[in-house]
């Protein structure tokens, strides 16, 4: 389904790097153009990632120029930048399948090339990564090594780059960290330092004492080896009076340079160069404009962020097609339904570690701005944030995709569960995430809330159970629990077209009957049990009678419900989309042991392997976790089970 | 056990913050020398943590005589140095029972004090506390409710703080952070902050400039309600030019105000008042010593971080005593072992977040200093680090406490085992962790480690097991599995005085049984296998014959050990001193319905609600996991099984 486009006269020369670093560097401008048109022609029919990409067009030709990759190491940051690098990197050929079953991966991936020095996907893990190469280059005594982490000022926000600058700056290595600024995360950045790169931008006075270095500087490269020397000599004099104290950065002693334009690859590959001769930790700083040379993605950076597919000619933006096309996705019912929560509720406050747009928090955040947070990529910080607000009696939305979570999870135990306060976690993306693949694929947080005391671990079936669930926990009587709860719910659409449903409470720990049925039980978790409802149905057309419960919760399990199932049925089937090692089926394990109930079980749900990129609908099937797969298995173990019958039977 | 103290006579008259309040400002010194003697005397007998507290004595005496606690929000970060809060905010009469079972809490509490504002442990976490107070403060109109973080120059390496700052720095809000700066977490502060904090009270040329702004501001509390314009004129003139971008801090578009002599209590209080009436987020630096008032705490500010019981008068430190009196403690297993196999093997880095000394890693720290590396409290950078050298084919020892691991698990996901990076983490502290209580518990770590895909999860039951785990994970054939591993072992001494074993290869997913029985299996993983033993012993001797099995894995399960269990044993209990829900028993009852075993199946461990604080032999028998809980659950289920047995034979 995927097309080929052909890349222009230059492009199509560079089979990796080193064809590259064969052309003058009056080329390079040609160079950029072709590569930003490769990207244009194919995200425009394939989907993908957009504005990023096109926004460091410059960096990544200047940076394959001038370095010597893969033996000096570029690590980006996030990836979802680095389509030009593929390209540039022996993968222009197979850029069409990007994000595809089978295809490359969005995000580089170290066993896709050689190229591709650290997995990335989630953000500001690149100054950590490139630094453990930097000290082990220096180790292994290769001096001459560069190692080179772009990140961008979003990324910037997050804790973890300040834990890797603090300690990049306290010991000898060789890496230049690229701070590619365009003020963007996918929504607009947020915070402080936002605000203070501006300043340092915009700033003449500053601009003209780093004008002075920077001049010496370029005078410097003409010295070539000598410069190191120059550069004691600069930082001896005027750097260390005025500049030392001066910057944020060289507060963590990391060498500041600039801040350059990110878009002139001339002059980037000049700057570039002149670094590499510097020795120790030093920072860049350009200045970027995502979705640079593409007008509309400059314009509106969010919305083409990663805009699927569209005419490249017009912009428009095709729209995607879906099972339901009349549903809503659950984020937009999440979104909306805590504006309708918030109206009514003034204890209400909602948070986002920078996804507005996508966990459609921006709704509130438009209408109520004091009561709603972008905290910027701060999963740590939105967590025990929240924490904060709820120990003064505020009602606490705090809504994380899945995978992100992970990161916030010390402060869900420590700040939120162990003090007993009534956060209302929403996981956006739970499940298998589709074309970002691993990376984002939220598999792992049923068993991850799961162990946590204190901690209620819930799932809706449909947007109605998601508005009810939210309704309930935002209920005051919820907060006597002196619980937490987990709401987790996919990335994309539900399956109800009229969605806006009266709220009602929904009893925790409670599971319901979907069909009644006496051959085998099929106890689902969540958007899950769609796909059962449909396996129910194939069944049925076999012959075979299967009982559905939608349990809703996998902590606290609806222990009433359970003993009448298991009184009931001797085959029980679990089926969830998260991992199958600790998740929901582990707890219905738990629960038959426990009471040591006797019967043929089955566990679905996300495998205890990695699950590469591709359709979310392809990669429920692979997992065996569509309707057909659990109709499948529950025939064959019926069949088996008649089979033994019918064999034990002939010998008796 | 415990013995109290008289306090001296103004401080026995403090009941609450309102009593000191009362006393006039040239007293607060003598506050401060009582205060100090009065957690030296405790701390001498009752053991606990001792030179964070000694050295915020001023800084707590001026902050509740300044502000008015617990209206006023005042949260202390991580929490060991707020002794003197507990004493000065009613808890006087208590303070003898603190960290004993069913007395009061080590750290800061909710449930004990409503000035404790926010339950601590954990490093970091007090900016984005205090801020979501402020901001619900500011929601709710109490324009006039301060919110007070005060934060070590440790805490500040996280990247939490960051994002906190990061936040603070944007949004209206009034609070106030103190930085106390003391050049120590529990070892020495390492970063490049460090550094910087120390340039910043050392150079002249900076505090020249300060000390004009300061002493501005001295006079502008003379002119009360004016003092705001004068701040802003100040801002306005030499602040915006010269400060603006002078200071970390002020990056952060947090005002900056010292540093200050953090001793010197009445100048405190003088500037502690000044910056009630600066609104929005400002930072105040003090320099204060840990372990201030006790000369030897002083000087060796490590070892006094929390030496145990100790004579007041010489300084004379108890030695603790143990069951086995010869066993080493494991820390000092892993780091003695660690060093020698790094001897063997040039590949084998070692890492630490601001552990060497409670790790013993500080033992291949001082033999190799280009091997090993404390990356500051940084759990997030340490894991990703771990993963950028091993990618580089180093062999590296990532040594994180159990708890404190819930801090890098993103990382332990998406940097590590997605890209199959072998890094091997030892996670000590794992299981109950004695006096610290909740916040230190280590009992999430095998749930949360075993549903991520490409982690073997083990536990050794004896210093010889932690030994040969990790020389099987330090061999080359190791990394060809693409796997990492997380070696978790308690807080405390082994089992084995002569435990200088010789390596020997475990195969990864193996179990071994210790004792041949026949009426019913113990399952055990990890050190509380030695519980087991003595249970095993107990059976015996009420003629109950226990098999014993070291299943040393939880992750991969010795399935052809299990299925031979199963096969013969009826009943099976498992033990663990890890949470009971998604743990090693979970495992154990995943094997068991995934292969249709029946058996009557006990799954012990640590339950799930929050184990408070204790001995840690007093919580293992809480949590019915000492051997005498093990042995008496399985004579009750056996004479159950016996009873019923007897009943039907009876109504047969």
């Amino acid at each position: 389904m995927s097309t080929q486009f052909p890349a222009g006269p230059l492009l199509s020369k560079i089979q990796a790097p080193a064809d590259l670093r064969k052309l003058p560097a009056n080329q390079l401008p040609a160079v950029c153009e072709e590569l930003r048109q490769y990207i244009i022609d194919h995200v425009s029919v394939n989907g993908g990632h957009f504005g990023a990409s096109l926004g460091v067009t410059e960096l990544t030709v200047a940076l394959h120029y001038v370095f010597n990759t893969p033996y000096d190491q570029l690590v980006w940051d996030v990836g979802h930048q680095a389509y030009g690098h593929k390209i540039l990197t022996g993968r222009q050929g197979v850029f069409h399948t990007n994000r595809l079953l089978g295809g490359i991966s969005g995000f580089p991936k170290r066993s896709e090339s050689e190229y591709d020095t650290f997995g990335v996907g989630h953000s500001s893990t690149s100054i950590s990564a490139a630094l453990g190469m930097a000290v082990a280059s220096r180790y292994k005594k290769e001096f001459d090594r560069q190692h080179i982490a772009v990140i961008g000022d979003g990324s910037m926000t997050a804790g973890m780059a300040f834990e890797a600058m603090n300690h990049a700056g306290d010991i000898p290595n060789n890496m230049i960290i690229i701070l590619n600024d365009n003020c963007m995360a996918i929504d607009p950045n947020v915070g402080a330092l936002k605000e203070y790169l501006t300043d340092i931008t915009t700033s003449h006075t500053y601009n003209k004492v780093k004008d002075d270095v920077w001049n010496l500087l370029g005078k410097m490269s003409r010295f070539g080896k000598s410069a190191q020397e120059i550069v004691s000599k600069i930082e001896n004099g005027l750097k260390a009076t005025l500049l030392k104290q001066s910057n944020l950065f060289e507060s963590f002693n990391l060498r500041y340079f600039g801040p350059i334009d990110g878009h002139d690859v001339e002059y980037l590959a000049t700057v570039l160069r002149d670094l590499k001769d510097i020795p120790g930790p030093k920072i860049l700083h350009c200045v970027t404009t995502k979705g640079k040379g593409y007008s509309l993605a400059e314009k509106d950076q969010t919305l083409w962020h990663a805009p699927g597919k569209f005419d490249k000619l017009t912009g428009e933006i095709e729209k995607k097609t879906y099972d339901n096309p009349q549903a809503p996705k659950y984020q937009e019912v999440f979104g909306h339904t805590l504006l309708e929560l918030a109206e009514q509720n003034p204890k209400i406050m909602g948070i986002t570690p920078a996804m507005p747009s996508g966990s459609s928090l921006n709704i509130m955040m438009a209408a109520m701005p004091d009561r709603a947070f972008d905290v910027g990529i701060a999963e740590q910080h939105a967590v025990t944030f929240s924490a904060g607000l709820a120990t003064q009696g505020l009602t606490v939305f705090c809504n994380i995709y899945s995978s992100f979570m992970q990161r916030g999870y010390d402060q869900v135990v420590h700040d939120v569960c162990l003090q007993k306060l009534p956060v209302i976690f929403c996981l956006d993306r739970a499940g298998l995430a589709g074309a970002d693949g691993p990376t984002h694929h939220g598999n792992l947080d049923i068993a991850m809330m799961r162990c946590v005391p204190n901690m209620i671990v819930a799932a809706p079936r449909n947007e109605q159970e998601l508005r009810n669930i939210m309704y309930t926990a935002s209920l005051d009587k919820f907060k006597e629990r002196g619980e937490a709860i987990s709401i987790r719910y996919p990335r994309g659409q539900g399956v109800m077209p009229a969605w806006r449903t009266n709220f009602e409470e929904i009893e925790i720990g409670t599971g319901i009957e979907l069909n009644r049925g006496k051959d085998v039980a099929i106890l689902s978790l969540g958007h899950i049990g769609n796909e059962a409802i449909k396996a129910v149905e194939l069944l049925a057309s076999q012959g075979i009678d299967a009982a559905l419960y939608d349990m809703r919760f996998s902590k606290p399990l609806d222990e009433k419900l359970l003993h009448e199932i298991f009184r009931k049925f001797n085959t029980i089937l679990t089926v969830e989309d998260a991992s199958i090692v600790g998740g929901f089926g582990s707890a219905i394990a738990e629960f038959m042991v426990d009471h040591q109930y006797q019967a043929n079980m089955i566990r679905l749900g996300i495998p205890d392997h990695i699950v590469e990129h591709g359709e979310q609908s392809e990669l429920y099937a692979l997992c065996g976790i569509d309707s057909n797969g659990i109709a499948q298995k529950i025939a064959d173990q019926l069949g088996a089970k008649a089979h033994v019958k019918a064999s034990k039977a002939l010998t008796d």
